[in-house]
């Protein structure tokens, strides 16, 4: 068995994120892909309470919920920090990892899954007003984390990574170069970076961007790490 | 102006999470108690995206959300540490603060706060499942956090502080030491400690509980720290 193993899910956001930390921290690991339809016994026995992905095991100590993983590597391995040293600075950055959680990530769900046409434009209003509120975070810094990939960038990751296949498969514009000029550019230098490049199983063109975008929309719509 | 000032109401335990860890730390602070219809200018400077209490400003810094400003305290001082020492502690600690705030509370709102006859069986019964769940990771231990009082002790006050008040504002019980025993054994504990004694303002014997379980209902029902 690896010392360190991630249960995780191709195409979950939530995954990528300990992927990305793992990577950047240098850490070898043991990627487990779950089929949610039938998960497996060590799954289910790792996380028994939320019966969910992304787990980490390291030296045989179960780890769950995304964010909580995010610290567990930072307390773990300490090159290329993902917090910051400065306790104010630590808090600033978890303020934002959870405004991304909270805030953004229910407000695209809505945007994207809106089915009435009357609450679609107030939905799209409402997702707009909070990445904006989020592109003011990021002023003009290459990454949330400064210079550096950091744990705001990391919980953002989709981001990048999906909302443009996600407009893509959906016909919706919503996340614009013209809107979000600063948050759109970061976007453009996260998936560039060779180390989420690594990370980012790019799918090949010819590959129906659909089926893709329901497991991230699956992902977008709980309130949790995938179930 | 105190080096450090906390933004709160009384009667929201998201409030008394703060209280509790300043005081266990020993650190002296100023309470600036908000009026929710009147939001003072300086919350709604300090905590601009949100503009809800609790907010903990420290030499003219400001931090909002609830466990965000309790990893700040504990970054920032060091006595009576609220988070273990070891990594997977320390993850383990935060799984649980997340399991409370993102589960149970939601249940318990939904259990007390459930409008439909039909609905309010499984609500209850829902609620019940998960105090369990947190009563078997309690086991037998004096607190969550051991011998000590620690983050999940501190995330969890509504249980010891209220629960008891609302279930007889409102004539449910639900959360009974028969169901219980270690649960509630805990919080008898907990409400008794003398540094969690100071924090709980008890309300005098002739005071009409009603109104007070309106404010903690609503600390219940809100997604978030208070609004």
């Amino acid at each position: 068995m690896a010392e360190v193993q991630l249960f995780g899910l191709w195409g979950s956001f939530f995954s990528h994120r300990i992927e990305i930390a793992l990577k950047l921290k240098g850490v070898e690991y043991e990627f487990i892909e779950e089929d949610l339809s039938n998960k497996s016994p060590l799954l289910l026995q790792y996380n028994s309470i939320h019966k969910k992905v992304p787990v980490l095991v390291h030296k045989g100590n179960p780890i769950a919920e995304s964010r909580v993983i995010l610290e567990y590597i930072d307390d773990t391995w300490k090159g290329h920090p993902i917090l910051p040293e400065n306790p104010h600075e630590r808090a600033n950055a978890r303020f934002w990892a959870q405004f991304i959680d909270e805030k953004c990530r229910v407000a695209l769900r809505n945007a994207y899954g809106c089915q009435e046409q009357d609450r679609e434009e107030e939905a799209t209003r409402e997702a707009c007003e909070l990445l904006k509120t989020l592109e003011n975070e990021l002023k003009d810094r290459r990454f949330f984390g400064g210079d550096k990939i950091g744990l705001v960038d990391i919980v953002a990751n989709f981001i990048g990574f999906w909302l443009g296949a996600i407009q893509e498969a959906l016909e919706v514009k919503l996340f614009t170069e013209e809107r979000f000029p600063k948050l759109y550019r970061w976007s453009e230098e996260f998936v560039n970076c060779s180390i989420i490049k690594e990370t980012r199983k790019v799918c090949p063109q010819e590959t129906n961007l659909f089926p893709l975008c329901v497991v991230v929309m699956d992902s977008l719509v709980r309130n949790q790490d995938v179930n």
